[in-house]
C-alpha cells in the first residue's frame, strides 16, 4: 500500500493507532524529506494531543533508530542518561567512577538549551577539551581509558534530530510519548550494555509532577525492555540545585572536588545511587562509595579529559564580573528553587536560548547555602558569576522569590524517590 | 506583549481561548513569513482538535480578512458561494439571471481539486474566455454589464491563501472554524453588499451529514453578522448530480439551455431559489423564475462572454473519446451517487488531483437518466468523455455501484433543506 503523510496525520487526528507500516513509511519518509516539516508537525500535535499506544511508542522508536546507525563497543559498556536538571553535573564524576570499578561507559552527551545545562558546554570550560570524536576514536579510548563523554555521532538516530529540532519550534515538546521515543531511539543507537535513566521531577526538571516523572519513567523502561536493553530508571528530586555550583566551569571544578573523594554531599549521593544501579545492571559487584571517597576515579578523570585534548591541571576561566547575594537576615535557609537558580544561571550567560548560541565558560552561580544551611544577614548567600555585567538585573529578578530563610530547618528527603526497574 | 507562535500553539493546544491580540499577531506574522508553515500547521491541527470560539473564529476571520486588500464597487452588488458539489455549474446561470434582475453580481470563483468542480475551470472551455481580470476591469464590468465571474485578485486575504494550502497537505482541512473563516475572510474581502452560501450536503459534497452542514452554515452567517454583513445560508442536497451534465464544457452547455428557458428541472430549481435569496437580501423585488423562463438572462450571459474575451456562440470542445454505460435492466433509476460520479469525471480528466494540473475541457459525463427516470435496457445510462482513453477503467471502476435501478421511483424532496438566515 502507498501511503502518503495526509493519510498517517488523518489516522492520527482522527484517535486512531498508527499501523507499524505507517510509522515505519511517515519517519523514513521525514528523514528523506519526502515528509515536510509542516506534515510532521501536525502529526507531532496530533500525537500530542491524541497520544500513542505503547506499541505505537515502541515501534515509532525503533523506526527511528532503524533511521541511522547503531554503535557497538569493543567492550561490555553501561550509559546514563539524565533528562536534565539545574546543577546536574553528575556525568562527570560519574563516568570516571563508573569505568574506575570496571565497566566501560560512552557517554554521547548534549549541549544545553534553556535553563537546564549541558554536560558538553560544561566539559568545554576545560582548555583544550573536545567534544566531537570519530566512532573509531571513541572505540579506543573505551578500551584505553573506559570512559568517554563526547557528542553524538551525526549518523545516530537522524530521524531524531530533525525531529527534536522541530518540536522544539512547535509546542509539541511535552509529550511523553515523544520524549520517551526520542530518548530511547537515541540511546538505544548508542549501544551501550545496559543503560540507566536519571528521571528528574520538581521545579528545575522538565517533569514537574512526581506522576509525570513516573509515567515518563515507566514508558522509557518498557520501551527499552522490549527492545532487549537492560535498563532501569531512577526518579531523583530536582527542587533544589545539585551540588553548590550551577553552571560551566564551575561545575567542573565541583566534580573535580567529588573526583577527589570531597564535594557536596548530594552530589556524592546521586553519583553513588546512580553508579551502584548501572554497576548492578552491568553484573559487576563494587563498592562505588568507596572507590569515590579513595580518590582513585580522579585518575580515570585525567586520563579521560586528557584523551580529548584536555589539561586536567589547567586553570578554569574566571568570570569578569562577580555580584554577590547576601542573606536578608539570620535564620536556616529553607528553600532554594532549581528553576529560579537555573534560569538566573541562563540568563547570566551560562546557558543559551538558541542552538546556535554560543555559552559563556565562566557563567553561572555559586550557592554558599543549601536548605538546611544556617544562614547569617549581610554574608554571601548566592555569588553571581558573568562576563557580561548587563546580564546581572535579569539574574536577579529570576532568584526573586526563588529563596526563603525562616527559623528551622525542616528534614530534608534522600534524592532518590523511586526507582524503576525493566 | 512579545508574541512568539510557540506561545500561541501552546495557548491552543492546552484548550484555552486565543487572545484577539495573540490571533491578529498570529495571522500577520504569518503572511509576512515570520511564523512558519510548520509553526501554523501545528496551531491548525490544535485548533483541528481543540476547536475554536465563535469569538475566536470571528477574530481570525477578521485578522485574514486585514491580512490584504479589501474591496468595493461601484454599484450595489450581490454575491454567492458554493461549498462544491457535483454537478455544480449553477454559478454560470445565477450570475447572469440575477444582474438581469437588476443587482450586480462580482463572482470571485476558484478552480476544481478533487472531485468538486471548479467554475473557472468550466468558463475556460470557452473559446477565447479569460479568469483573469484586474480590480478595474472588474469594476467596469459591473457597471456595464452587471455580472463578472472571475479569478480572486491577488490581494485579496493572502493569510487565508497561504493557510488553505497548508491545510490540504496536513489534514486540518475538515474543521468548521477554519472552513468557516477562510470562506468567508474571502467573501467578506470582496465587498459584495449581500451573500448568499449554498452549503452542500450528501455524499457529493464536503459535508456528509446535515447536523455538520448546519454547523457550518450557522458559523458562516454568523460570522457574516459580526461583520456587518447581509448573509444567508441555503442547505442544498448534494447526494445526487445537479443536472444531467458533470465536466467543464457540458456544464457550460447545459448552463446555456437554462439560460435559454430550458434545462433540467433540479438547475432551475435552484438557480431559482439562490436569485430569490439574494435579490431578497439585496431588496429588489423581482420574479427570477418568469424572467429564467423568458430567456432574458442569456442576453446577459452572452455580454459577460464576450466582456471576458470569449464567443458565446463558438463551438465548445468535444472529446476524442466517447464511451458509452448502458442500462443493465429495465426499470426506474433509484439511485446515482454524486460521489461515484464526481470521482469517475475527475478521473476521466475533468478535475486535477495537484493544483498545478491542467484539466480536459471536454472530459465529463452525461447522465441521460436521473434518479426517478424510466431506463430501459441496453439504453445508455451514462456517457464518459475523455481525450485519454486510459482513463475510462478508473472512471467506470468509480462509478461501479453508484446507481441502482429498481421497480418503482421514490418521491425526491426539493433540493433545498433548509434556510440559515442572519
Amino acid at each position: 500500500m502507498k501511503h502518503t503523510a495526509v493519510d498517517v496525520i488523518r489516522t492520527k487526528r482522527d484517535g486512531d493507532v498508527l499501523s507499524d507500516a505507517q510509522i515505519d513509511w511517515v519517519i523514513d519518509a521525514y528523514t528523506r524529506g519526502e515528509v515536510a516539516d509542516e506534515q510532521m508537525s501536525a502529526l507531532a500535535m496530533a500525537v500530542f494531543l491524541n497520544g500513542m499506544t505503547f506499541e505505537e511508542t515502541a515501534r515509532w522508536t525503533q523506526a527511528m533508530i532503524d533511521s541511522g546507525e547503531r554503535l557497538s563497543w569493543p567492550v561490555p559498556t553501561v550509559d546514563k542518561h539524565s533528562t536534565g536538571g539545574v546543577g546536574d553535573k553528575i556525568t562527570l564524576p560519574l563516568a570516571a567512577l563508573v569505568a574506575t570499578c570496571g565497566v566501560a561507559v560512552p557517554q554521547l552527551s548534549g549541549r544545553g538549551l534553556g535553563h537546564t545545562g549541558g554536560t558538553l558546554d560544561k566539559l568545554e570550560s576545560i582548555p583544550g577539551w573536545r567534544a566531537q570524536l570519530s566512532t573509531e576514536e571513541i572505540r579506543a579510548q573505551l578500551s584505553d581509558v573506559g570512559a568517554v563523554v563526547c557528542a553524538p555521532t551525526t549518523g545516530l538516530a537522524p530521524a531524531d534530530r530533525k525531529l527534536y529540532a522541530l518540536r522544539d519550534v512547535t509546542a509539541t515538546v511535552e509529550c511523553v510519548p515523544l520524549i520517551a521515543s526520542s530518548i530511547m531511539s537515541k540511546k538505544i543507537a548508542e549501544g551501550a550494555g545496559a543503560l540507566v535513566l536519571d528521571v528528574k521531577v520538581g521545579s528545575g526538571a522538565f517533569m514537574r509532577s512526581i506522576e509525570d516523572a513516573r509515567e515518563l519513567a515507566k514508558a522509557l523502561v518498557a520501551i527499552g525492555v522490549a527492545h532487549g536493553q537492560k535498563v532501569s530508571a531512577l526518579l531523583t528530586d530536582m527542587s533544589v540545585p545539585l551540588g553548590r555550583a550551577v553552571g560551566n566551569a564551575v561545575e567542573v571544578a565541583e566534580a573535580v572536588d567529588v573526583l577527589r573523594g570531597g564535594g557536596p554531599s548530594d552530589v556524592v549521593e546521586l553519583t553513588v545511587a546512580l553508579a551502584s544501579e548501572m554497576l548492578s545492571l552491568a553484573g559487576v559487584s563494587a563498592d562505588p562509595a568507596t572507590v569515590l571517597a579513595s580518590g582513585a576515579a580522579y585518575e580515570t578523570w585525567e586520563k579521560m579529559i586528557s584523551a580529548q585534548g584536555g589539561d586536567p591541571s589547567a586553570e578554569l576561566p574566571s568570570p569578569k564580573h562577580v555580584h554577590v547575594v547576601a542573606a536578608p537576615r539570620d535564620g536556616v535557609l529553607t528553600r532554594l528553587d532549581a528553576l529560579g537558580v537555573g534560569v538566573a544561571a541562563w540568563r547570566l550567560g551560562a546557558g543559551r536560548a538558541r542552538k546556535e548560541d554560543p555559552v559563556q565558560a565562566a557563567a553561572g552561580i555559586i550557592c554558599h547555602a543549601k536548605p538546611g544551611d544556617v544562614v547569617t544577614a549581610g554574608e554571601p548567600l548566592l555569588e553571581l558569576h558573568t562576563d557580561t555585567p548587563d546580564a546581572v538585573d535579569g539574574a536577579l529578578a529570576s532568584l526573586d522569590g526563588a529563596y526563603e530563610i525562616g527559623d528551622e530547618a525542616a528534614a530534608r528527603d534522600g534524592l532518590v524517590i523511586e526507582v524503576v526497574r525493566g
